[in-house]
């Protein structure tokens, strides 16, 4: 198959370019949390406010070019020639950059890098597109107040069966075999998947903090609350969620509603 | 890294096994139709009705093993060794290994792979999770019936507002340049992404019969349509499709309630 959008040799001298909407941490955090523990350099538009440059690579005026096509949403990752959208995709090529995954090519390539995708897309699935979900099951279009009702049922039914679904699941993970030691998800080394991980705790935390606190206290987690506190402690993500440039959770995927919380 | 789960050499030579729910075509489906395009063996659990292999998967007793994870949720496939979950990530897999997609690794790499999987996961977050929700906005344990004030509302949004958003932006990735010559997605040639495309539209047009054809006789997506008939006429899509390992739509992803549809 011809190679439609061939990696240029320069690339990885490249600073990479993160388009996404300023004033929420939102799908972004994930892919700046990664960029940081890589030490990386990137331009945000988070920092820059620079929204026009979002609008317009998702406009329906936008057809792409030569090797890109157009995009659905942000977040967007340019990189030299190259401009991605879909977040589980772009931390897997971050993955594959930056040593946070196995690899795909190359003499120790294994199929490592398939199970670090699937732990990813399971882990946003459950705690950041099914967090989003309970402020918003109707409709994207309509405001969390359009469609309360309806989140309070579907915020009841995520508290008490999804989240601990899901916590169980990602701690049997840990205790696996293929999780190797330490504190990490798999191979006994961090991945992509541990700071997604991390991440949404960190936002479902911001969002359910009685009901974390009470899944928390239950003990039977004890493995994924270790693996948060030890992506945390990462210096330079520790010096990173001190800085300004982390920023505040507002009216992103992770809001804080009382009502939605355990009562 | 250490690789965590290496490929054995063998591999290429050992049948596929699809581990999914009997009785509906579901997520599955797309994994199916991407083996049968690559004229690839593989066992079924649809074909021998094997619903204990995918409950021992997903247990809350199953840790994996050495290098393979426990699983969430099906479609699973087994691959020698290698056993992964979540249907981006197979197609992912078996896109890279039946020239279904460009390649990551070996002489002709290229970053076209990353293009492929965005839009996979975009078709799929549009046409397959948006669908399914529209039927199940509130809580997966629940019947639809227990749902239906709700499926009413999220119903009509999508029809209105999702669907037609969706497809106008796949219309704009086939008039763009990256789609190159033809009825594909991206860069002239056949990729899973097309396949998944084909798929997603089949179950939408079962589900919502009439929204589908005001979609289609507004002529603003004939581009989307003509890959549709394309795919289809694949000839050994073809001769699935007109087999009886091809399932009837029933209570799964895509389902027909009169009452959702266009009225």
């Amino acid at each position: 198959m011809a190679p439609a959008a061939k990696r240029a040799k320069t690339a990885k001298d490249t600073p990479y370019d993160l388009l996404y909407w300023p004033g929420i941490p939102g799908r972004g955090e994930h892919i700046r949390l990664v960029l940081e523990e890589a030490g990386a350099s990137y331009t945000d538009t988070a920092s820059t406010g620079d929204v026009n440059s979002v609008l317009t690579q998702i406009s329906q005026k936008n057809t792409g070019d030569a090797s890109n096509t157009p995009h659905f949403a942000p977040p967007i990752l340019k990189h030299g020639n190259l401009i991605i959208s879909q977040l589980p995709n772009i931390l897997q090529y971050l993955g594959q950059r930056h040593g946070l995954a196995p690899r795909l090519d190359g003499e120790d390539a294994s199929d490592g890098a398939y199970v670090i995708n699937q732990l990813a897309l399971t882990i946003l699935d459950g705690l950041s597109n099914e967090a989003h979900d309970t402020h918003h099951p109707i409709a994207v279009g309509l405001t969390y107040e359009d469609q309360q009702r309806e989140s309070l049922r579907r915020a009841e039914d995520y508290r008490k069966n999804r989240l601990p679904k899901y916590l169980g699941y990602f701690e049997r993970v840990l205790a696996g075999e293929a999780s190797g030691d330490g504190p990490w998800l798999h191979g006994g080394q961090l991945t992509y998947a541990d700071i997604v991980l991390f991440q949404c705790l960190d936002g479902v935390k911001h969002a359910f903090p009685k009901a974390l606190k009470k899944l928390e206290d239950s003990g039977d987690y004890s493995k994924v609350f270790k693996l948060y506190e030890a992506v945390k402690e990462r210096p330079k993500i520790k010096e990173y969620l001190e800085s300004d440039r982390r920023q505040s959770y507002s009216l992103g995927i992770y809001r804080y509603y009382g009502e939605l919380d355990e009562q």
